[in-house]
């Protein structure tokens, strides 16, 4: 079976190594051949093009995605061309357009912050329905790691994207913490999850993910876990589907986002978990029976490196932590870019983030 | 760093997703594009010629293998000429040639079988010196997988290798059982081990091992490390190293055969460990700080698979033995033929083995 995917950052990277265990033949359909899963490229080109996406289709039997930015309809065309598309266009509607989503979350009847349509600067209707300022106010499609998001004191700060259409305006919700649930699907329905992490976030971008031994109740981790699948089964997602989550201070979780690959808060379940998040999306793209979710520790930490990861700099962190793990995405080095992540599991929570935080930290230094 | 591997099969295979995940360049020079370790391979051709492999060699920093069948003389001058090998020539020798191994031990004072070289049918003298008959008579270079090895009772059944050379004799051990001791060494000397595993043949070919958990005393346990440490030290190797062990019924061990690359005896490391043998040989080669070695479990067992993994065969597998990981090598299906593994780890080792096994069943009767 041959699996393509659109996209050659780092998350098509991290489904080689899983494509190579397993032993399905992966391609991937590059913007450029010098990328992070430069490995698996064997199409160069523009995935807005249909033609190009067209003809690197008809060379595999699924299509899936390194990232949600892919034009629904040239996939719709792909499908009843006969090439599978995991997940369906139907379902990435709502990962592409915030709107869809929150609108879909209100037809499930999930929980989710108050949230309205702002079709102009003198919307002050939709501003009352989320609540009033602060709001955070989003454009609907095309932003990622904070960017296309922003807390707003008046419609005046988003006068540039309602120039361009409308706004989706959010309740600005009081957490205690972000939570992330993790799970995947087959086309067959069958669905796995792992435990729900934690996600702290730095100017509104990942920095850590806490994984196990979180100090939640069993009621929040079922209830992380059956909102996931209402999820799942209620868009028919087939492949991983992360869920961000809030937490509020009554311990009542709010859909935030959904993302329908594999996400920054999953990266340490390759090394906490008997099956990784890039293995489980391979499996469920390709129908094949989902693997074990079960944890190999109690504790796992993932810390984002931003800026660069060099072979020095990741010499330098193993000699003080070896048992760290430190990932690099081959990616030209620039500030503030996310160019790697070190994973470290263990038993202890405070020396195993003081462990993966102070190889990030001896990465950053010598690289 | 750019690290060339010699070889295309399942070795160089399996150290792809470690370089991956690290973020080394590898390339492999293959003897044909369609290999198992075709992701990787940028030069096809024979090994065996040195212009080839200078070319190969002048565009890597350090050539490792995926077996050890290449020319010592070629490597000698490629070392010359700049690109580092590792193992080095001098330490690849007494992995090539089983006579110059054994003289080796035999001056580094370890514990071996008894042995001697046979020069023609009438050479009685060497027979005496391994004790008589039945022994074991072994093709001096170019045996593997059972293959170049013999139970005699008489010369004349080694009459076809006494035409063409001198010929190993050793003592025929009654042994309890069959170990296998893995670790690592660095240029600079650093060296780190996993526990030792054991072995389990079928017709002189490894088909299951069992690591963690053994039915072995501390001692045992040391002395099999204690023999990997003289052994990496007094080759000065660099890479993976693998010391296949007798343990005798007065738990004394005796180095049975070496291998200087990932081996099959290590494969289970890659669900057990914090680092697997191939990521471990490829920051041995680099030069990078080795990983921890740690389990993560406390007990693994892998079985090798011989014939054909399909994708039927692994869904089939999965779906009855889901904490199971079934690799596939990507090989052309032939009765016999190494095509993959399973492993899967956990706390009771009859459950573990059972269901590596069955797993094992499974692939080969869906197939």
């Amino acid at each position: 079976m041959r699996i393509g995917i659109i996209g050659g950052g780092q998350l098509a990277r991290m489904m080689l190594p899983a494509s190579i265990n397993i032993g399905l033949d992966v391609r991937v359909f590059s913007e450029a051949r010098e990328c992070s899963a430069q490995l698996g490229v064997s199409a160069v080109g523009d995935y807005r093009d249909f033609t190009q996406l067209s003809r690197f289709a008809s060379e595999v039997d699924v299509i899936t995605f390194d990232h949600e930015h892919v034009p629904l309809e040239h996939l719709s065309k792909i499908q009843k061309d006969g090439t599978k598309v995991f997940p369906s266009p139907d379902s990435l509607l709502c990962a592409q357009d915030k709107i869809a989503m929150r609108r879909k979350m209100s037809e499930l009847g999930l929980p989710q912050p108050r949230w309205a349509i702002a079709r102009d600067v003198d919307d002050v209707d939709s501003v009352s329905e989320v609540g009033g300022f602060p709001c955070i106010a989003k454009q609907p499609v095309g932003g990622y790691d904070g960017r296309g998001v922003r807390v707003i004191n008046a419609l005046e700060e988003c006068k540039d994207w309602l120039a361009e259409g409308v706004v989706l305006l959010e309740e600005l919700v009081e957490f205690v913490r972000e939570l992330s649930q993790l799970s995947a699907r087959r086309p067959s329905g069958d669905w796995k999850a792992w435990p729900v992490v934690e996600t702290r976030q730095e100017s509104g971008v990942c920095a850590e993910v806490i994984a196990g031994s979180l100090d939640l109740s069993d009621e929040v981790h079922n209830t992380a876990q059956e909102l996931a699948e209402r999820i799942a089964r209620g868009l028919g997602v087939v492949g991983v589907l992360a869920v961000e989550l809030f937490e509020t201070d009554n311990s009542e979780l709010l859909v935030n986002e959904l993302a329908m690959r594999p996400h920054n808060s999953g990266h340490v379940f390759t090394e906490l978990s008997k099956t990784s998040q890039f293995e489980q999306h391979l499996r469920a793209v390709a129908d094949l029976p989902l693997g074990s979710t079960e944890l190999l520790a109690s504790v796992g930490v993932m810390v984002n490196v931003f800026g660069e990861v060099s072979l020095e700099g990741q010499s330098s962190a193993w000699e003080s932590y070896p048992e760290t793990k430190i990932h690099s995405y081959r990616k030209a080095p620039r500030a503030g870019r996310k160019a790697g992540h070190v994973v470290s599991v263990g038993s202890n929570l405070e020396l195993v983030l003081a462990q993966t935080r102070g190889a990030r930290d001896k990465v950053l230094s010598s690289s």
